[in-house]
């Protein structure tokens, strides 16, 4: 049975789900940071996926690189899945701006995370929230 | 028309090509590290392909990072499109181990590339013609 890894859970926000995902944010105010997590039992790489599910990974993941990039006015979106360090398959969103934390490098280990307050993290969902993500995501 | 970026040229050996990607061998003996580059024209982020595309893409995808994992009995693949620097769409699939130069941290920024001699690049290129790319890969 799939269960969020605990440290997934700690370090985001749940604010979208749809068939397949768990949409969450992570609770980093350096970047737009969103991860889609598959709702499947015991995967730890995309190609563990069935065919169908990894067509369907790449649908809700173009909508949300292609909304991040639209309703943050992104310069470029980083679409990663890495985990090496928490094994349960999550795939990164990154929004990024030639003015960010970590331009032009990759994100992870170069800033500490920026924990949101209460409205910014608001604001950054509530403009998720009016975008065309309700395409496969309910908020 | 598509023209393959000079600094992905210069970094890399082109070693197969399917239907719709070029798949490069990055030079640095570090880690098995392929790159998958959709032979489109203008292309800078994975939802600016055509529907068919990105599903073809995945099903390309799939295979590189199983054929990695299972060809150089890797630990983790980490798949990632970045592109901050060079715009062109490139999409990195690379072998870890848990002895590798910058394991468990992503491989961006940590170590040197080692470029290849003559005889490991053939090594790594045999045991990817040996593989299942010819699924979807001329070599």
């Amino acid at each position: 049975m799939f269960e969020l890894h605990a440290q997934l859970a700690a370090d985001t926000s749940q604010i979208a789900e749809s068939d397949l995902n768990l949409l969450l944010l992570m609770n980093d105010q350096n970047y737009p940071w969103c991860m889609l997590v598959p709702k499947r039992a015991n995967i730890k790489e995309v190609f563990q996926l069935s065919r169908n599910d990894q067509h369907q990974l790449m649908d809700e993941s173009s909508l949300l690189a292609q909304t991040l990039m639209d309703s943050f006015q992104a310069h470029k979106i980083n679409v990663a899945a890495l985990g090496n360090v928490v094994p349960q398959l999550h795939i990164h969103h990154v929004a990024r701006f030639q003015d960010d934390a970590a331009w032009p490098k990759p994100i992870w280990g170069q800033v500490a995370a920026i924990p949101y307050d209460n409205e910014r993290r608001d604001s950054v969902i509530n403009t998720l929230k009016l975008s065309a993500l309700d395409k496969y995501f309910s908020f």
